[in-house]
Order: C-alpha cells, then sequence, then structure tokens
C-alpha cells in the first residue's frame, strides 16, 4: 500500500442504530471470517431474547471499528484471494486524464489517497465463484453468506411451520455454506465479488435468499459531489442497501469510485457504458469497442462488483421501439441503439461479448445483463421489443457462464400488476433460473413524486413471484437527483418491499421481526416498537409529535385514540378476565348451557346431528 | 332553515388544481343532476384533448362555487327526496348535553348555525337506494352515478382494447342507469346516501365500479379541534378522498360532526358505538341498547351515510382472540368484546339487529359491517377469529337485504401477501358479494412510520382481486394522529393503489391517464407532467429542486441525467432517423442482406424452414 497524499477526507455517517449490537459469528471451513449481524435488545420486561436481523451496514456501525475514509475499509479478502493461489498482482492501468474527463488539476477530484497493486487470475485460472463452486469448492465467501442468512439460528433449533406461498422458491431451513456452493454452481444464484475488492463483506443473490435491494447513487453532469456520493453510499448501508450501484455520469468519475470502492462493504455496480460515453465527450456514435474494453478494465482494477452491460439491445430490436410510447428509457440502452442506428451495424457489446466475458472472468466480475429495451411507461410494458431483449439475454447467458461467469439478469420497469407474473416465469425459462434484478415495477405513471411507492407495490410483488433483487426507486425518479433523504425513503421502502415478499415466500425466520414488534406493540413496550422497526427515528419522532414526554413511552396508550378507546388496552382488559375466570372452563360452562359460546359449526352440528 | 346563530367558520382550501377545469354533466332521465368531473388541460403543442378525471372534490375546487362553511353546501337533493313521496319531514330528536360530552357551554364547539329539520320514511315506506332498485326505479342517484364513472365518455367512442385480468369483476365498457339500478338491486354495489345528507354528490362503491379510497378523520381526547376536522374533510376530498369516515371519539362530537356533513359533498361513515361509549363515560359495560339505538337516531338525523357497526363480534369468538399475538385491535370491537364478557351476554349489537336494519332502512343509512375481530398482526391473519366473525357478517347481511338495507363488508388489517386473495373469495362466497372494504392490508408489521407504504402494498393487491373500497392508512398509523400533511400522504398514496388495482383490472378508462402522462414524460412537456400527476405540487417542487428556472421546464432533459444522458432525448433522435429514413424500408433492406434487423422468429425459421 502506497499512500499517495494527505487530504481531508470527507465525514460520514457513523454509530449504531437504537439499542442495536452488532455481534460477528466466525466460521467453521473458514475460522478467519467474522460474519457481522445486528442484535436489536428488548425491554427486559419482555423476557425476550435479542432479535437478529440482517446487516448490509458494515463497519460504520460497529463503535469499535475505526473509520478512515481517507484509507478505506480493511481489506480482508486479500488473503483470501491469495490462498487460493489463483490470483497475481500485476501493474494494472495507468488512470489516464479522459478517465476523469479531461478536469485541469484545480477542478480534479483528488486520487483516493492510497494505491493498491491490482489482482487479476493467473494464465488459465478462472477466478469466479462460480467456476469453484462447479469445482466443488466452498470458498470463504460461501461460507459467509452461509451465516448470514441464517440470521443467527443454528441448524437444530428454532424452526418454526412454514407458511408461505414461494412458487419456484425452494428456501431450506438451514443454510450452509455446501448449499450456498450448489446454489451457485447451478447458477440460481450469484455471490458478485471482485478479487479487487477485498474491502467487501460478501452476499448472495437468488431466489432462494433473502430478497435484496440495490440503491442507486452517483453525480450527474448537473450536481453533486464525492463528499455527498461516499456519504449517500454509507447512508444507504446503514438503512439496509444489500449493493450500491455508482451510476455518475459527470466528470471525476474515475477518482469519486476509487473513493466509494475503497470505503464500501457492499457490492458494487457500474455502467461501463456511461464512463466510455464520457471519453467520447458524449457522441454515442463515436463508442468504440476499445474505448469500451479499456473502461472495463479499468473498472475491474478498481474493484467493481458488477456490471451492467446492455448487450441485448441488438439493431434488430430498434425498429420494435419505434411505436411505444416512451421509445427507449434506459440510457445505457439508448446509447447502443443510436450507436447501431447510426452504424447500420449490430451492437460491439454484442459482437464482443465473448471478450467480455474473459475480462469479468479474470477479476470476477459479475454480470447484470442490462434491459436496455425495459417499458417506460404502462403502455409499452411487456411488448415485443422487451421480451426480444430477454431472449437475447438468455443467449448471452449460456454464453457467459461456458466461462464461469456469474449472471443476473435486469428487470422492469413499469408494469401493472396483472403484468407482473409472467416477467418473471419468462425470465426463469429464458435465462435459465439466473437471479432476476428488476427497477420496481411501477404499478402506474400517474403519480410523479411518489414512484418509491407505485413502484414499491410492484416490487414488493414480484419479490414475492421470484425476484432475488429489488433496484429501488427514490420520491425523485423521473423528477430530479435524490438527496440523502430521497435516498433513505427508497431505501425503507424496498426494505418493507423485500421483507414483505420473504413473508410471502415463507422464508424460515423472516416473521420473528414481524412477531416481536407486534408483541411489544401489544404490550406497549414503545421504546421497542421504535428499536424493532426498520427506521426507528421516525417512528420516534412521530410518536413524540403528539406525546413527546417520556411517560409517554411506557403509557398503556397513544394519542390516536386516548386511554378510553385504546383496543389494545381493553384486550388485555379481556386477557386479564379470561385468566382469572379460565376462559376454556367459562367456554365450557357456556357449552353446557348454551349455543352463547359455541362456534358456528358447532351449532350447526348440534342441529343437525351427523350421521 | 333556521340560522340560529353567526359565528365565526372555520376556513377551509379552495381553489381549482393547476391546468383543471370543472366540468357538469346532466342525465337523460334525470335532466336537473349536474355531475362534476375535472377536466386537465394539456399543451396546445400536444394536439391532444383534455383528459377527464373522476372528481371528489365538490364544489370546493369550482371557482364560480361560493363556499360558506356557517351555511354549508347546497341542498340539491332535498327536492329529489321530496320527489319520491316516500318521506316526510318531522320535529327530529332534541340534541342533549352528553351529545356533546356535558361540556360546559364556554367549551362546546358552536352548534352549526343552520337547523333543517330531519326526513324520514313514511310509515310503510323503504327509501333506500337497495328498495329503489329492486322496485326498477332508476334513481337520479343511480343515474348521477352512472354519469360519474364514465369519466366524461360516451357510449360509442373511446373504445379501447380491453388489458387486465379482473378476477371476479364484469366491469361493462359503458355505464348506465339501469345497469347501476341491477348493481344496486343484486348487492354488489351501494350508493350511500342518506336522506339528510341532501349536499351530497353521489357515488358507488362496488366491485365493477372504479375502486374508491376512504379516508378517516376525526378528533380524540387527546388532541384538534372542528376547524381542523372540517379542513382535514375538505383537504382529504381535494385529493382524492371518496367518502370521509369521522372518527371523532372526545368531547364535541354530535356539534363538529354536525359542521363536517353540513359541508360535505362526499359519504359520511361513523362508528356510533364510540360516541355511544362517550355518553356513557367511556365504561364499556354500562352500554345498553337504549343509548345505542338513541345514537343511531341521532346520526341517522345529521345525515350520516353509512354506519361500521361491529355486530359480528359474538361472546363465543371472544376466547378464540386470546392467543393472538395481538388481541383484539379494533376499538369497536374490543368495547363489544368487554361488554359482552362482563355482562356473560350476547351481544345487544347482534341481539337487536332486526331493530337496527329499521332505522337504517328509513334514512337509508348503508352498513358497513365491521370486522372488530380483524388482524392486528401478520401472526394473526386469516385466524379463525377473523373468519368466524365473517361468517356471521354474511348471516346479518341477509337480515340486512331483507329489509331492503344496503350493506358493505369490514376487512383487514394485516397480512402478508400470500394470505391476501383468499380474503376477497370467502368475502365473497360468505357475504352474497357484498362490496368489501379493506384497511390496508398491511403486508408486513415492521415499519411504523411507513405504513401507509406497508398498507398501499396490500391495497393495491385486494383491490385488484376485488375490494370495492380502500381504507387509508397514515404515515402516522401506530404512532399518532394525522396532520393535515399525512392525510394528504394517505389519500395520494391510496389513490395510487386504487388506479392500480383499475389498471390491472382492465378497467376500460383507467390508462387513459396513463398514458396522457407519459406522452408529456417522452415529449418533455414537464408542466403536462405535473398537471397529469396525482400531487402537481409536490411533482413540480421535486423538479424545481434541482432545476428550478423557468426555461428548464421546457428543456428536453433533466437533472438525473443531465442533457447527454437522456435516454428519452436520444429516442427523440432515433425516431427522427427512423422517420427519415423509414425504419420498415431500412429494416427490409438488411433482411434482404442479413439477420441484422430479423427478429429472433425469423432467423429460427430461416434457418429451419417451415414443412
Amino acid at each position: 500500500m502506497n499512500v499517495i497524499a494527505k487530504i481531508t477526507a470527507p465525514t460520514v455517517t457513523t454509530g449504531p442504530l437504537p439499542a442495536s449490537r452488532k455481534v460477528y459469528l466466525s466460521g467453521t471451513a473458514h475460522p478467519a471470517i467474522r460474519v457481522p449481524l445486528r442484535e436489536i435488545a428488548v425491554h427486559p420486561t419482555a423476557g425476550e431474547p435479542p432479535v437478529t436481523v440482517y446487516d448490509a451496514s458494515g463497519p460504520y456501525t460497529d463503535p469499535d471499528a475505526t473509520i478512515d475514509i481517507a484509507t478505506g475499509l480493511p481489506r480482508h479478502r486479500t488473503d483470501w484471494a491469495l490462498a487460493s493461489g489463483d490470483v497475481e498482482d500485476y501493474e494494472g492501468r495507468l488512470v489516464k486524464p479522459e478517465d476523469n474527463g479531461n478536469l485541469p488539476a484545480e477542478k480534479l477530484t483528488p486520487a483516493f489517497p492510497v494505491a493498491h497493486r491490482p489482482l487479476r487470475a493467473k494464465a488459465g485460472k478462472a477466478v469466479t465463484q462460480l467456476a469453484y463452486a462447479r469445482a466443488g469448492i466452498v470458498t470463504p465467501e460461501m461460507e459467509y453468506v452461509a451465516i448470514r442468512e441464517n440470521l443467527g439460528r443454528a441448524a437444530e433449533q428454532d424452526q418454526r411451520a412454514r407458511d408461505g406461498d414461494p412458487f419456484e422458491a425452494e428456501i431450506p431451513d438451514f443454510i450452509t455454506g455446501e448449499w450456498v456452493r450448489e446454489e451457485i454452481a447451478s447458477g440460481r444464484a450469484i455471490i458478485p465479488a471482485n478479487v479487487n475488492h477485498p474491502e467487501l463483506e460478501p452476499m448472495a443473490i437468488g431466489r432462494n435468499f433473502l430478497t435484496k435491494i440495490n440503491a442507486n447513487i452517483g453525480n450527474s453532469a448537473v450536481t453533486s459531489s464525492m463528499a455527498e456520493e461516499v456519504e449517500k453510499m454509507v447512508w444507504a448501508i446503514r438503512w439496509g442497501a444489500d449493493t450500491v450501484m455508482d451510476l455518475s455520469t459527470g466528470r471525476n468519475i474515475h477518482n469519486i469510485r476509487d473513493w466509494i470502492i475503497r470505503n464500501a462493504p457492499v457490492p458494487i455496480g457500474t455502467v461501463p457504458i456511461y464512463q466510455a460515453l464520457e471519453k467520447v465527450d458524449g457522441i454515442a456514435e463515436n463508442l468504440t469497442w476499445e474505448v469500451y474494453r479499456d473502461t472495463l478494465i479499468e473498472q475491474a482494477e478498481q474493484g467493481v462488483d458488477y456490471f451492467t452491460i446492455h448487450a441485448g439491445v441488438r439493431l434488430q430490436h430498434i425498429p420494435l421501439t419505434v411505436d411505444r410510447v416512451t421509445g427507449i428509457v434506459s440510457r445505457g440502452g439508448s446509447i447502443m441503439a443510436k450507436w447501431c442506428l447510426h452504424h447500420h451495424r449490430e451492437s460491439f457489446l454484442y459482437e464482443h461479448f465473448d471478450e467480455i466475458c474473459d475480462i469479468c472472468r479474470a477479476y470476477d466480475v459479475s454480470f447484470s445483463l442490462g434491459d436496455g429495451l425495459r417499458p417506460g411507461s404502462i403502455a409499452d410494458a411487456n411488448d415485443r421489443a422487451q421480451f426480444a431483449e430477454l431472449e437475447t439475454l438468455g443467449e448471452l447467458t449460456k454464453i457467459a457462464r461456458a466461462k464461469d461467469c456469474q449472471v443476473m439478469i435486469e428487470g422492469p420497469g413499469h408494469v401493472p400488476m396483472h403484468k407482473i407474473r409472467v416477467n418473471v416465469t419468462k425470465q426463469q425459462q429464458l435465462c435459465g433460473d439466473a437471479p432476476f434484478y428488476t427497477l420496481g415495477p411501477l404499478v402506474t405513471d400517474i403519480a410523479p413524486g411518489y414512484d418509491h411507492i407505485t413502484s414499491g407495490i410492484g416490487a414488493a410483488m414480484i419479490g414475492w413471484f421470484g425476484t432475488a433483487m429489488l433496484c429501488y426507486v427514490t420520491p425523485k425518479e423521473h423528477l430530479g437527483l435524490p438527496d440523502r433523504d430521497d435516498v433513505k425513503v427508497g431505501v425503507i421502502t424496498y426494505k418493507i418491499a423485500a421483507h414483505a415478499a420473504d413473508l410471502a415466500k415463507g422464508h424460515p425466520a423472516a416473521r420473528v421481526r414481524d412477531d416481536a414488534l407486534s408483541r411489544a406493540r401489544f404490550e406497549f413496550r414503545w421504546e421497542d416498537q421504535f428499536n424493532l422497526s426498520l427506521d426507528p427515528e421516525t417512528a420516534q419522532l412521530y410518536h413524540d409529535e403528539t406525546l413527546p414526554k417520556e411517560a409517554h413511552k411506557v403509557a398503556h396508550f397513544c394519542s390516536m385514540c386516548g386511554p378510553k378507546f385504546c383496543s389494545m388496552k381493553i384486550s388485555h382488559d379481556i386477557r386479564a378476565e379470561a385468566q382469572k375466570e379460565g376462559m376454556a372452563a367459562m367456554a365450557e360452562k357456556y357449552r353446557a348451557g348454551g349455543d352463547l359460546y359455541m362456534t358456528p359449526e358447532e351449532i350447526a352440528a348440534k342441529a343437525e346431528p351427523a350421521e
């Protein structure tokens, strides 16, 4: 490691969430791994253990961790990569002026202060999780994921009756490293984990795992800076983003990305065509395979974990979009369409897909095959353009997997509720069960300003149907760039959608948190209600607006109904009465004496005795 | 009419929404009716007609209307009622001190300044819409509803291909008064319209009509006043609430309700047990049939359009709730459970249900049969207590219909996604297709502060499955009383859910607004995007945060991507290029020369010629 300069690092939000403690679990096959989980304590009067939840927030919520943005997070995965014997370090590509938009020194975002030599696969080696899985190897990443997904459950305990409709998903009661390996080997799941992102806390994306969410950040030509983007990343994972996409499109794109990745415990995704376009001054027709290829290597060396690649936008698909209400709404898709049309040539991404796979294979960059022709309006949902591209993505999935590359598939977009499910079934059929990664979908077009909600509805449903990762949409969608507050609202909305999907799929541990919170609600443990919620700050703020006093935190009512009308309070009275008398005995008495305590079936049975 | 006193009336929000014009359509059978709709103009460059939308906002958004809260809205339905010859006016019940919580004069909310003699059915007559429908009469209310639901469409035009999955719904292309009559006669729909609420603009609730939403308002012992509640009502309907429930539970309950009803163009619902409980000082066991009966007459004379009556909470059901995680969460349900348990007697609501029907029949107060045992947590969803009560509600529906009373059925609550649909199918089977009216449902318990979203997901789904009206949930649910901002967020969220349901059911006109907004988006008509949205103010505010200048309202990009990366801009370039060359001709050229423009099917067909 080589410290280039001392500079003023941006500050980020740190510290634990309320009543929360970070715990780390070790591996068995890989004892050195330390898998983070979050324990939320409940009030002693509850007589309940803490609730353990998935924790994507990284060291930022660990009061024992030293955070120095200018140094970056600890690089624990370097040892894992070196231990494989399959990687080598090398000099790497030199940063070029066009990587940052040819900015003069005074306008340049400072380079990240610490430089690292990149790693790549040795000649003839594949270093992807898929290659290892196929070889029967349970990597540290796989065991890490297994422990993480179990949410602190041990194999032989904490089982509850399964309750859900998982459609095609097959979710085990307990997850082992070997099971993770099988899921990766089958292609049903991926672990996006570039060998050059050793700061990563590995996670899996697949329909048999917990539903994940992605948050997009990134500056644009119009607004925002490095410090804002690093904080947005830390802020997004604090509230639960499982991966973060850096969609920056302005200048300083290389340097900002370095700052983000070196401080990111979650996988970072990008759309490399954005930077490639910057390098040719925004003129789509001037893009070349060489510029694009160089950008892929630049970003792979930095540690990008997954690339959105719009190789499914083929020349032949473009006429299918001409009669659409909203044409092509994917930025990457429209760039490629313009290139194809201008040159009257097949997409260079499609034609060079083999070579792209070779690059991804050398660093283990996962594919997120982009849906460049996704519908941008209800009118365009599930049209021929969309599904023609999906067929091509299925074809590309086979090519990538033949090269041991990990693949997920991006999906829409804007889709009315009755057309959502077929998106999942078609994707699974056409793309060999590769994980599906959708943007919403928005179930109506008429609510700009509320598209976190229009899309949260679609996201919950498509997650239930089998989508593995949900890309968030913020309230600013269609209107402007999200700020910090928008990022939080987007993340919380998508945590709701993902969790609702896990509940409906019948994930064996999903309901633990719901039940704990509902018990707290019923027992008027207000602090526990706040602490167990997805956003304790907002829950408490709303409560305190009408009842700010500390005494009201233990009050057996709230401002909604006041003490006399509190149904929960009355329910307690009822329960107390039942316990006093013995509800069963009381029911018995009434059964003997009349119909008052009998169920309708019992009354019917009494009226018409069974023969 | 008799003016009691001059007092300072509260101010409410008035004026049209942006680019909107109120239009009124007349009837054919009933030429005097004036049915309001809202026309949203689009920019002349669009070359499109205005978009006509449903309008629940009443005269408040009509710049030509004179609004005087102390006088109340025009009483246009009085003539309709008198024309029937079936009603008589009478002296009415005197207001008693306990109606307003026995408050001293200085603490009393002033009585509404204008008194009206109440109407009721003449002896032996039924004045319900159901009675008229069964008699083959298309009432003014029915024709009003028919015109309203067509959204300005004429019979022979504006038809588009139907696209949706309506489940059991059968939505006609065009709605006539006679069709409305059939729906009412069958009990599949209701028109809540008390003869003493002549200010009402009639609307229908039924699965074959547009999905409706309800907003709850009401003061509590802890907070709020008459002026706030009247403004909340006006504010809620401004954003689209189709009915409003006054759930007040504190003092002044009678007088506040009078102010609300006299100024309400939408049906007002109440839960009469709340006021009855106030009259017995909040002691549930002191409730009597006599107090309750008197309250029903009091509220029927005021003009309440529907009563929530928890007559399905029977003594025998109470033991079924004892092992629940959250017991009984309905206020009315818990009050009745406490009464039953204390007296070890069957519910007086159940025992006197016949007499309740007689009262409702005399004024046409619709039943909203309450789900007092709805689940208050994911753990309790679809349990025996919930469905046992639903069976009783089915039994009560038959009794009410036999008395010509209109009935809808209330539903949950907290339900995970995979358990939602069966709630609708069971309700339809058990309750003879009576309209279903659900609270959400919330699809997870873990997000207090965001329960408009957790419930908006469930509401959209259950609306699609056939629920006729969705009761909103605000961000403050479980935490505090909603303020004006919360009411708006709740209403907009539920307008999204209801509209998403209409789209998925394939309502013939639902997509008109989506398509118009999406075209505006694609053509960079920013103002039209704002104006066509459910909340133009918020949409414009978010846009202007990053691009405030007027010039940016006509800019062909936004702050999300900036000009270079705008996919819509590139799509326009593509379309222009396609038009220049003729995309079809270009495709032809390529078909001749190679596979570039061929679809995968065409390529496959070429490779393997059909036999």
